[in-house]
């Protein structure tokens, strides 16, 4: 019998670690759970940069440089806008409209996030479920020395995560509530993996938000973090420079100090032999997943640690 | 001196006339007031076909071999559309979506439809003034033999006007308010032109909103139509298989007869000049616009009538 799992993701880092999962385990076994602290409004349409991240990853239209998007995307319709004088920052690419004009439409006649991204998934041919954190709106607000407070997308795409940070808020999310659906799939889990994704900025809010810290807390079952930081590096985006920011030493020894309330296992990169915690389980492997073969391998690692050694 | 004029138009035949005036007037001297019954919602946007047509062509961005939609324009979002199951009916071009979402998003910040195309029109380059008869929603229904009411794109793109039509409604259009804008260009008019665009259709949802209708009726200035009907048939479109429909004889003669009340001239195709009404000043003249001189040479031809006999 294969292990229920819960991954808890934001974008590309996570979007890789589902997509492992997604190759090893039945997809009735698997549930993403994905931030929507990134979740904005744009032109009127309700932009969900991580979920679509996932869902394109799994339903494999991604784009595979980016690791974002639909593969093979145009921008017309982003062309067009400037020639009514706006100023497109943020890349929305027309096969990529489709997804934020049905979600955006079916969100205003009242129907639940969720239950619109399980349509949208399924129609995709994705057969795990891809939930996301709750039904309600929260965002991340990023403050900066330089600008103030930044909503999360002018922060991350308009100034390329350059601003310096200086705190982090998850605004809404005291108030959001977490869906059933969550609450199911985490009070079924066998096991519950928080990928390598940005703690700050892709975890942090799911964390936060108090139906969803509640129900993972109540389960006694593994649960494990997966490092984002190799060799005292990010393997993507801001997540060291955030780290240096908020005052944390830039190691994987600090990711799981961080995760510690929430977890009971933690995965290294191998090169970081030296910086483990003395005092916390832990497995040794290849992190970086390059290929689809090594985002299979990472899953099938994490998957024979829980059941030989956590479980 | 030029003369102010005001243009009454639908879509491609109209929007062609549009063009043509474009070309031989100042642009301050010039307004098109634009059929709305046409609008709709798909998918979340409110769409204006024939607004869009006229701006288009007026912006030099028109399809040149549709007449509508925008040049070169690709069709991602529709085939990424039937990726989640959607079959589409109705063409939304890539570049043409930018327009869509502007327009939706100032729609749902409680703008004005008159003074958003404003600004999109103007960012275009066009400086003559493209007006949309009303801000309210007014739509064309049309009840017909084998499937009742249908609302306007559902029969004219979707059954592509196969339907047999019993009856046109126009629903709305008594609560709807012409707006100041198109008030105020009527009462500063030297004449008006009614295009060669379908009377049933495109026209007669114009000539029953009762605030452009009294204003119409209040100047006593020279009121011509332009005919859509050329020895018997339609230049384009449903018009003539409609007339036959509603029981009219399918003649340049009857469409000067549904416009009697408005007009006191109407302009015929050379090839008509047999089956003039004797009761009503005429012209008759090339009115197939096949190319932009044919356009400038018909605007010109019916300006110099008006100026010579009309006024």
């Amino acid at each position: 019998m294969a292990l229920n799992i819960v991954a808890l993701v934001g974008g590309v880092g996570g979007a890789k670690l589902a997509h492992g999962l997604a190759q090893v385990l039945p997809p009735e076994n698997l549930t993403v759970v994905v931030n929507t602290g990134d979740d904005f409004w744009l032109h009127g349409l309700r932009i969900c940069p991580d979920f679509d991240t996932v869902m394109y990853t799994l339903g494999g239209v991604v784009d595979p440089v980016n690791g974002w998007g639909v593969r093979g995307d145009t921008v017309a319709m982003l062309g067009a806008l400037q020639r009514y004088g706006e100023t497109p920052w943020f890349r929305l690419g027309d096969q990529d409209l489709a997804t934020h004009l049905l979600r955006t439409e079916a969100l205003r006649s009242g129907e639940r996030l969720t239950t619109i991204m399980q349509r949208l998934t399924k129609a995709l041919g994705i057969h795990s479920s891809i939930l996301p954190m709750t039904d309600d709106e929260v965002s991340t607000i990023v403050d900066t020395v330089e600008f103030g407070r930044l909503s999360f997308q002018d922060y991350f795409v308009r100034h390329r995560w350059q601003p310096t940070v200086r705190t982090l808020a998850y605004d809404g999310v005291e108030r959001a509530t977490v869906t059933p659906e969550v609450v199911h799939a985490v009070a079924d889990a066998d096991a519950i993996m928080i990928g390598p994704s940005n703690p700050w900025l892709s975890l942090a809010p799911m964390l936060a938000l108090p139906g969803l810290r509640d129900a993972l807390l109540a389960r006694d079952i593994p649960r494990i973090a997966i490092t984002p930081i190799v060799d005292g590096k990010a393997i993507k985006g801001p997540a060291a420079k955030l780290m240096a920011e908020l005052g944390y030493e830039v190691s994987a020894q600090s990711v799981a100090e961080f995760y510690r309330e929430y977890i009971n296992g933690f995965i290294y990169d191998q090169v970081d032999i030296h910086s483990r915690r003395p005092d916390m389980r832990h497995l040794l492997t290849n992190t970086i997943m390059q290929t689809d073969a090594d985002r299979a391998e990472l899953a099938q690692q994490a998957l024979m640690w829980i059941e030989s050694e956590l479980l």
